[in-house]
């Protein structure tokens, strides 16, 4: 079996998963919340199945932007996750000397990049950051989507999707719903022949 | 209680409600969809709560090429509800003769369509057709809004939703999961003070 692959987001109803200026501040409405893959900054606690997810992934593919924007969290969240940053610019020096072991910069295309992951015996990535899931849909090369969507409508933003080569076709594996308003799906993707 | 309005549309995964071009054959893959309102021409016989939506309006605002679209079918679908067909270019006359009684061609803003039909008592409208929902939704004037999700990514097409001149809070009601992979969602709008 290759690497899985797995995009866990949320966004708004019509399909941002940030403003047009990066903001989460509609996650729920209270501006503080740093990342939209775990809106659970939420005063209920409630994780969404957050931990869950992160239980069974052991590696990430996180997007540049992403990856600089969770470093000026100061706390890094994924601690224990083998993570590689997709770029052709970021050196990796620029990377800070305590993350170092755990977080690769590499430069490829998203085959190879997972390969890199499947050589080293990873078995389950999650694929993060609004570029890097559109290249990886883009290739065919993503396993599931767990999408949580957030019951406001926001008008403008960076969207979730972006344009495809085909299809693609889903199977709806799970829905469940929160008492904030939260709709999360799960799906499968179906992957066509002409890709494996 | 002025009228209630509101939408109860299919879109794609990604948040289309229909390709570039129009078309809907990502609907159920068939080719033979004819509107994305109702899905319920799939060979399951299952019609999405479609009915019971139906029996709970007595009225319509349909965007015009929706309108001209649907006239191409022959047999009009929407038999003892109101219409009105917002238009600045159509004259009646071009509603065809066994429909003018129940539909009307107008042109206004949003507020002053819905003011046609508050007037003559109708209680609740459908407002469908992609532009006319953005409208409305712009202009504050949904109060329901149902969507049916296709577990289909298309990658290019019409959007549903559109930009805002502000966040359009939601409240989720209800989630239902079919067989096929549809998820629906209904969602109350949550109208600003500004608004009323």
């Amino acid at each position: 079996m290759p690497t899985k692959t797995s995009v866990y987001i949320a966004t708004s109803l019509d399909g941002f998963i940030a403003r047009p200026d990066g903001s989460l501040d509609w996650l729920d409405g209270s501006g503080d919340n740093e990342t939209n893959d775990h809106p659970e900054t939420q005063s209920s606690g409630e994780d969404y199945g957050f931990k869950d997810f992160m239980d069974r992934i052991d590696s990430m593919i996180l997007g540049r932007t992403t990856f600089q924007q969770v470093l000026k969290f100061g706390e890094w969240p994924y601690t224990g996750k083998h993570v590689i940053v997709p770029s052709s610019t970021l050196s990796p020096e620029e990377v800070p000397e305590r993350l170092q072991p755990e977080v690769k910069i590499a430069n490829g295309e998203p085959s190879e990049l997972l390969s890199l992951l499947d050589i080293e015996g990873y078995r389950h990535a999650w694929i993060d950051g609004g570029k890097t899931i559109q290249r990886f849909l883009r290739a065919g090369l993503i396993d599931e989507i767990t999408v949580s969507r957030i019951p406001v409508l926001i008008g403008a933003g960076i969207p979730l999707f972006g344009e495809l080569v085909r299809d693609v076709d889903l199977e709806h594996a799970q829905t469940s719903c929160f008492d904030s308003g939260l709709v999360q799906s799960r799906y499968r993707v179906v992957r066509s022949s002409e890709e494996h």
